[in-house]
């Protein structure tokens, strides 16, 4: 990757490098019940942007200055992704969203059973603390770098972060009224994975505290302006392009930013937290913020 | 824990240290919704043995000679019973053993809900990871010894260990036939968390990789012998003393060790386990190896 391409074949690269890295995720000497793995690689390989591996591969070459982070990067990249496909799976299950399709194929648990479904989100959730050590072991970050960053994910994918976030979305559904309950939601079910990716690829770039602390108000920001997008493209998006039905939120009653405070002041929203993203990353002082401020605009800037 | 008291007073104040460790282990100062924060304490706090970790705090002591190695282990004691407990909450699930009550309470799900209950699971899970670098951080031990605690414990309780044990013995059941099958699924649904517990213990405490090894052999065969022992005691126990109705394996069909090799050479079984396992100890040449050996016997000796 020494050529200078555009940012969607940079995204596209980091996709495919995530891709091979998690196919060979799962150490295939182990002895996992055969019904298990395929589980766990059912939803695994399913595809979806591969957002958050791109964050941590680009964090860590906006700190390090060079793609040569990248080997380090992969494992941790890898058990991001291992962290988002858990969390959708047991968000289809019947007792919580009850989905039978995601990105056009049945969920989890309508082809594997809803205790296999349970089961293998456990396996994939357990797992990506098992890939982290792997980075050390590499040789590629110090065991005192892994571990901070093993830290981080058990916070921001926990009861304080993502966990939580989600448990506050069913606690709340259809009673959220302000834009703070709103917001809160959404910090911790979007926002705080992307905060844990940006601040991993900075630690394994070897970023200073204050580095991480910019990298995480980056994270903070453009998750909040990715959940608003969200929800415009949802109310105004293209079917064709984001391969779903819109309106959606509106048929669901969910409550959404457009609902609370309009199309065009959750317009201007995606661009306030936006630039505030970006004045972060250009505050930080990083070797080669380059991507990080390509990602913000691109994040805002996508039809899908 | 100065003076030598016998092993249940040693268990006793094993499983004190923990619960006074475990009502500190979720930050007071974290903003997480308070239904969530009630559903994990709920069964975190529901009691029980607190075996795993005794045998963390009792491997630590056995490989360091002293107490003073509880301090930096406690993190890790907190860290297993988290996974033990997310465990059982899952397998509560009406998709999984659909069970009302465990140890005389109502279970999880059918006093928070079923989309809480496996929210709270997979909360107690994710932080079990966040116990772990605390010991680290405390100063007690290195972050090199923490990160492999952290690779130990994600692939014993996943889905080559703890995980894979409870798929086997879910699509295994009622068709197991061979004593082959049913070990497959003891070892790793049972002995796995045990085998962790020493393990972690012992690299508190400072172990060799062959100390290691052996308490990991030891792990096994404990765990191994934990588990006949309890088919035994479903068929022959005191009901006042169990705390629960005996003969429950055979009203659900459920394939026990007393059902395919039968119960005198279970109970024979039990013994050699036992007798393998205290060989591991004493091959080990550790400080202290005395509770190590206490708690195997005791195992085999309990009635409840």
């Amino acid at each position: 990757m020494n050529e200078r391409v555009a940012i969607k074949g940079y995204l596209t690269q980091c996709a495919e490098l995530t891709e091979t890295a998690l196919k060979r995720s799962i150490p295939a000497v182990w002895d996992v019940p055969e019904r298990l793995r395929e589980a766990m690689l059912y939803s695994l390989e399913a595809g979806g942007k591969r957002l958050r591996p791109a964050l941590i591969l680009s964090a860590a070459e906006a700190v390090f200055g060079k793609t040569s982070a990248f080997n380090a990067a992969l494992p941790v990249a890898c058990a991001v992704e291992f962290i988002h496909t858990y969390s959708l799976i047991h968000d289809d299950l019947p007792a919580m969203d009850n989905d039978d399709f995601r990105r056009g194929k049945p969920t989890n648990h309508k082809v594997f059973g809803e205790a296999m479904a349970i089961l293998a989100g456990d396996a994939l959730l357990t797992h990506a603390f098992h890939l982290i050590p792997q980075a050390a072991r590499q040789g590629g970050i110090s065991a005192e770098v892994a571990l901070a960053i093993v830290e981080d994910l058990a916070r921001l994918a926990g009861a304080p972060g993502m966990v939580g976030g989600q448990v506050a979305d069913m606690l709340g559904e259809q009673g959220i009224t302000s834009i703070s309950e709103l917001e809160y939601i959404h910090l911790h079910k979007t926002s705080d994975l992307i905060v844990f990716s940006v601040t991993a690829g900075g630690r394994i770039g070897g970023a200073t505290q204050k580095q991480i602390e910019l990298l995480a108000r980056f994270g903070r920001n453009i998750g909040l302006a990715f959940q608003i997008q969200d929800d415009i493209l949802d109310l105004i998006g293209d079917e064709q392009k984001l391969g779903k039905k819109t309106n959606s939120d509106v048929q669901q009653n969910k409550v959404t930013y457009p609902y609370l405070i309009g199309l065009e002041e959750s317009k201007a929203q995606v661009e306030r937290l936006t630039q505030e993203a970006k004045s972060a990353v250009l505050e930080a002082g990083f070797q080669d913020p380059l991507r990080l401020l390509e990602i913000a605009d691109y994040l805002v800037q996508r039809d899908h």
